[in-house]
Parts: C-alpha cells; sequence; structure tokens
C-alpha cells in the first residue's frame, strides 16, 4: 500500500490559536484514495524543522502533503525551504501574478509587494492554479516520490486537493488498492439506539469490513468501507451489509455521501413534489432559512422567511394571536401553530415551519426549563406542533432544533411515520 | 526555554474521522504554561512506531504529553511501548480496579476482563488518578525528562492534565518562563493591508515579542506574546507595541480576546446606545440574524428580521417597488437601500441593515458576476449602501456579507470614517 504523510505548518497551530483540521480533511481524503496515512506531522514556522521534515518524508513516503506557510506575511520560509531542497530558484508566473491583480482590482483593494511575491514559485515546480485565492500550491517530484504543497487556508487547500492535485495523483499512483467507502446520514437518532437498531455486525467486521459510528451534532453518520484491487471488488463487499443497514435503519438514513447535508436532500424533495416553503423563526432567529439558502437553487422552494424575535413582530409579521402569547407565552404549542401557518399564508407556500424556545443559556424556568423548544409544522395544510427538551447550549440548541425541523420535514413527505426522537405530534 | 512535544495515537485521527481537537488544547496549555511546544506528532495505534516516536522524544525535550491509545479496545499496544521502553512490568492498581468496577456497578454495566486491564499500569509510573473514566493517567520520568500519558477522550484528558499534570508541573519545572499573550481582532481589513499599516515590527520582535497575524473568514486576528519570570513583567513588554497597534490601526480593531465575536461587540456598542435593529436579507438568507442572535441578551437589541428570498416577499415584506425590482433588478442599489429602510419602518427600530447579493455559484452575468452583493443601511436615518463583489465561494460569500455589515454599523455608531475594505458609501 503507498504511503503517504501529512506536514502542517505554522505557530498557530501548536500553540492551539488553530485546530488543525486541514489534516484530518486531507487524512480522510488520502485513505479513501488508497494511501496508508503513516503520520502526521505540526511543525513551526521553522526553517531548518521545515527542511529536515520535508526532506525525510519525500524519501521515506510515495507521496507528502504540506499545508501553510504560505500566506502574505510568513516571509516565504516554505518557500526558501523548496528552493534550498531542490536546488532551483524563484521565477515569478505571470498567470498568477495577473490573477492575483485582477482579485485586489475586483475587491477594490491596493495591490502591494507582499501580494506579488506570491506569485514567486519554485522554477522546477508544477504550479496548481489557485482559483479561490492569491498562494498557488505547488507540485515537485524527487525520486519517483510526489511533494504537494498547499497553503494552508481550508477552502483553498481543499479546491486545490481535489481538482489540481487528484487527477495527477489518479495518473501517477495508477496501482493503489482502492479503498470503497460509503457514508449513510441518520437524523434525529441517538447512537446508541442507531447501534441496536442495526444490531450486530461482527460478520461482516471479521470479513475486513470497517463499520464506524460518527456522531456529529447534525446526526449520526454511519461509515462502512472495504478494500480491494479495483473499486468494483471493494464495492462488491459492500452491498450485503449496505442492503442489511437500509433494512434496518432505512427510514432514518436520509441520504448516502460524506459530506451530504440535510438541507440539501429536504431540498431535493420540495423540488421534486415541487412544493415551497417559508420560515419563521425565534429562538433559532434565521439559522433554519440561513441553513436552507446554503444549498444553491434553493430560490426554487424558499420564499422567505420571517424572524420574529420580539412579540411584537410574531403579532404583526406572522398573525400570532396576542391573547395566546400573553396566556401561553411565547413559548408554546399555540403560538409555534400560528407562526407556522402565519408565516405560509404570509408568503404563500405549501409548507411553514416556526421555532420557539428557551435557546439559554438564561431565560428557563421550572415548567420550561432552559432548551425547552416548540416547533410548528404546517404542511399542505396538516398541522402539528413538536415539544422537545434539548440541552442549556444555545448554539447547540438552535442547530439541533434546526436539524429536528428538517428531517420531520423530510419523514412527513416520504410517507415516514416515526418523527424524529420518536417525539410526538401535538395536532391543533 | 524548555521544549515540549506531543504526540497523539490513534487511527481514527489519521483516516479522518477524527479532528485532533487534543493537540489544540494542549498547544495552548502548555504554551500558556512556558513551554516551546516544537512539534505535534499524530501517529497509529502501531507499536513500532508509537516506541521510536515516544523514546525520540523522551530524550529531545523536557516534557511530552502522549493521548490516546489507552481505551479497552487498544490499551495493550501503548502499554506494552511503555513497559519496554522503561523495561519495566504491568502491576494491578487496587484503587483504580474498585473505581472502575464502581462505575460499571453504577451504569449497571457487566464488568469484564477488557475493563479489569485497565487497571493494570507499568509498575515504574505514578498514576494519575482519573475520576472521570476508566483509563488512568501515567507520568514517567527519564534522565530528567517528563512523559505523561493519557487517554484521548477529551473531558477525561483535559481533567487529568488540570488537574493531576499541572500541579506536577509546577512543581517540577519551577524555573519556567510565563508567557503574556493578547489577541486583538480586526475585521474588514486584508491581512497585506493590515501588516503594512501597522508597518514594520523588528524592533519589537528582535526584542523577543511574538507578532502573528492569523486570518480567517471573519476577519484577521493579531496575536502578540511575551515571555519574562513573572506575568506582570510579559505584559509590561506588550504595553509599547500595544499602544502601536492601536495607534497605527486603531480604527480597525474591534476588541481584543481569542474568542471575541464582532456580533457580540457589535451588540455590547447597541446596548451602550439603546438602539434598536432588524434586519432585511436576501443573499446571506438569515445568517446575519443568526449570528446577531447568537449572542445571549441579544433580544434587547434585536426585534426581528424578514428573509427575503423571492421578489414577492421583498415588495409585500418590506415595501421594496415593483418598479425598481424590474428596472435594476434585486441585486442593485434602490432595492438594498428600500429593503433596509423598509424592515427598519415594520419592526419600528433604529437602525435596519440589508444584503442583496449573486452568493453563487451560479447566476453571475458580465456586468454583475458571481459575488456581487449590494447592502443596504438605515441607522437612524442616515441612509447609504455599500457594493461589493466577493468571491465565487456561495457560503464564504455570505460570511463576509454578514462580516462586511456588522462591521460598517460599528465602525458608523464608534465615528471611524473609513468604511471595511476601503467601500465608498453610495447615499440614497
Amino acid at each position: 500500500m503507498k504511503k503517504a504523510q501529512i506536514i502542517s505548518i505554522g505557530n498557530e497551530l501548536l500553540i492551539g490559536d488553530t485546530i488543525n483540521t486541514n489534516a484530518s480533511w486531507l487524512g480522510g481524503l488520502l485513505t479513501e484514495q488508497g494511501f496508508y496515512v503513516e503520520q502526521v506531522f505540526t511543525i513551526p514556522d521553522d526553517y531548518d524543522i521545515i527542511y529536515k521534515k520535508v526532506k525525510k518524508s519525500l524519501q521515506q513516503s510515495e507521496l507528502t502533503v504540506v499545508t501553510g506557510g504560505l500566506g502574505p506575511t510568513h516571509d516565504d520560509i516554505t518557500k526558501k525551504v523548496l528552493v534550498d531542497l531542490f536546488d532551483s530558484k524563484l521565477i515569478e508566473n505571470r498567470e498568477v501574478l495577473d490573477f492575483i491583480k485582477m482579485i485586489f482590482e475586483r475587491r477594490g483593494f491596493t495591490f502591494s509587494r507582499v501580494n506579488a511575491a506570491q506569485a514567486q514559485v519554485p522554477e522546477n515546480c508544477e504550479v496548481l492554479f489557485n482559483n479561490k485565492g492569491t498562494a498557488p500550491g505547488m507540485w515537485f517530484e524527487k525520486n519517483g516520490n510526489s511533494l504537494i504543497v498547499l497553503p494552508g487556508v481550508p477552502n483553498e487547500m481543499k479546491f486545490l486537493m481535489e481538482k489540481r492535485a487528484l487527477p495527477k495523483i489518479h495518473e501517477l499512483f495508477p496501482d493503489r488498492e482502492v479503498w470503497a467507502t460509503r457514508y449513510f446520514k441518520t437524523a434525529g437518532v441517538p447512537e446508541s439506539t442507531l447501534s441496536e437498531q442495526i444490531g450486530d455486525l461482527d460478520e461482516f467486521v471479521n470479513n475486513g469490513v470497517g463499520v464506524a459510528y460518527l456522531p456529529g451534532p447534525a446526526g449520526v453518520t454511519i461509515r462502512i468501507s472495504a478494500n480491494a484491487d479495483t473499486l468494483q471488488l471493494a464495492e462488491g463487499k459492500l452491498t450485503k451489509l449496505k442492503d442489511l443497514l437500509y433494512e434496518k435503519a432505512g427510514d432514518v438514513i436520509f441520504g448516502e455521501g460524506k459530506n451530504l447535508k440535510l438541507e440539501e436532500v429536504a431540498g431535493k424533495i420540495l423540488t421534486d413534489n415541487e412544493l415551497t416553503i417559508a420560515t419563521a423563526e425565534s429562538c433559532t432567529g434565521g439559522l433554519l432559512s440561513s441553513k436552507i439558502t446554503d444549498i444553491p437553487g434553493s430560490s426554487a422552494y424558499m420564499k422567505g422567511g420571517v424572524v420574529a424575535y420580539g412579540n411584537e413582530v410574531k403579532i404583526s409579521a406572522l398573525n400570532v394571536l396576542e391573547n395566546d402569547l400573553n396566556k401561553g407565552g411565547a413559548v408554546s404549542k399555540n403560538v409555534a401553530l400560528q407562526m407556522a401557518k402565519g408565516v405560509a399564508e404570509k408568503m404563500k407556500t405549501d409548507i411553514g415551519v416556526s421555532a420557539t424556545g428557551i435557546a439559554g443559556p438564561g431565560g428557563g424556568t421550572d415548567e420550561k426549563p432552559v432548551g425547552t423548544v416548540w416547533m410548528g409544522f404546517w404542511i399542505k395544510g396538516d398541522h402539528f406542533a413538536l415539544k422537545a427538551v434539548l440541552s442549556n447550549d444555545r448554539l447547540l440548541n438552535k442547530e439541533r432544533t434546526v436539524m429536528i425541523i428538517l428531517e420531520t420535514v423530510r419523514r412527513r413527505l416520504q410517507g415516514v411515520n416515526e418523527l424524529p426522537y420518536q417525539l410526538k405530534p401535538h395536532s391543533a
């Protein structure tokens, strides 16, 4: 199996200012690509350490990926190392320079010498053109081993890796033993419940199929993987387990794909059913509509929303009855129901959803503790509310509420009876 | 300066299933404690690699912290390495064993041999008793250097480090120098512009003051740090540079603190000035109101918002003139201006802000490329719009737009003339 090593450069990573998410993302990608990711080295912006580490890794492993140390204020330590390591010299890359100038023009920034320096690259590297930023990626070869150098800004690093480096990797390492990996995304079911529902998988694990439950704030992901000489053979090893997962937990699996998002799936279902949606948010403060509109093309089904933080807005913008606000309080079944129906009527949509709750950390009472959330649903006339009591973490409560609402919409539209966390609907 | 190295053990870290947050947390803590954190090594559950790495680090640095590889499933490897490295043998720790049994009783789990194994520790280590879990921490000494071995579960690792390891560190390394670190947060100014505005800092750097520009999607953070025998002396070394930063860049520094957020500062200014705000969002889809309401107590100044994704909603909910929508299109100065004023009037607030743009990746034209955003402001009657052309990354564009709007509000209310990215206001 081809060996890969990752070198993350940057003092900020060592002193705890930045969490090294790049290494984790690269590790996942290289593993899928059939490399054995042996080590990750996180090192400071220090010439000697960078030089020693890159040189050694280049000798030890078929593929080395270096990230960081290329920003305009990193005084080019990394580039100096590369120049010395490959006894090369820096030359100006015209294409990169023009692109950087264009970016600065477009944004109306003043172009400066430090920016021009970013267009300087070692003569003997292949430039990986960076459409997302000013620091280009670089590809080097030495004794049949490869070295990829990328900027540390995550979205630029990911772009360069996927769009520029991967094609070269496929071409240079054709004989990799490939991994087939599948991610099954679930929402609204705890890890323990899910694993019990699916049951014992030793039969598969003993036959070399990897299984992992990966819990996250937005739900649990089931990851299964197997390797073989060809992707087809590896995929074949997963078929039986895949069928089992759908048989046992099909209702709570909203889709497949490591980065698949619930809002993406919900959006597709709305599109397929030619349905429109609007949101009425209090405690989630706009996070729900923001997630829905994270998806390109969401304007096809998302008409809009109201963030009704103050009670006056609940009344004026959503037709919530003042009487109900005074009687049951803003965090109540009736207010949630009226917000959902109100926004659907105002914005003339098929579906209206709402959230009103006590996000925390303060504001809780004995009868309505912090984390109490009422969610309202108006789905083509089907009118009901759900109550959940979540944590005392404000941001987590916002995220969980959004997830429950989206998953409830998905399950209702796909005819799944059980609701997230087995919540019971309160009808109007 | 005492040198420290961190070794993170675990395949899950290398294949990208888990992000290595432990290393970042430990790096921050050890730096504060006056250690130079030279490297972080992330390695697999592999005897040879663990043996080599721990042995080498123990020779190279005064302090080595190892996390992971102690769970009931793979404790053997790491402990075997430790036994061989210190040619010791495993003995059962009575206190730990009783504690583990107690935990299992309490949770009603059946106690098994693998669990008992966790009470086995190398004879020559000092046990760091773990009140939070079943895997104890261990402290080793060799040739005056120290090795701390901790479980990988974050809350257990943190507990053992703070409550068990720190007291020993203070006792064994009394002569450490302590670090004073300050974080200055800026928004709306590119890293290159900021560093040129502040100018050459060699005078400070040569006197042992560390300076770093940390760019992020929400702005650039300037970190300065110095070490001395006492915190007071270290702080003293920063005074002059701190004054210089405020003198050169005070206008763009919105506050101090590693985790300070712009929405928090904006919220405080609104509170202090007893002003209320409402938002009207198209391309940001609710992200602006969500950020504002991330701050506890934001209901004091945030009345609400309208997510006007469809044009009908812009007209019905925000009084945008249909004529202007048809003439200039939804992404235009007039629409942005009307959205801001409209939402302030509808929700009876002092301030209304709006965003309408082409978030991308699609929908761009020659005259209005992807990333074109118009932002509207109605600040106590002061009515103007800003135009920015951002990237072709949808989510980044949403985040940048929110940042520009919040920073514009902050600068206007604090009497700063220059606007983010030196944008020019277009008056109504």
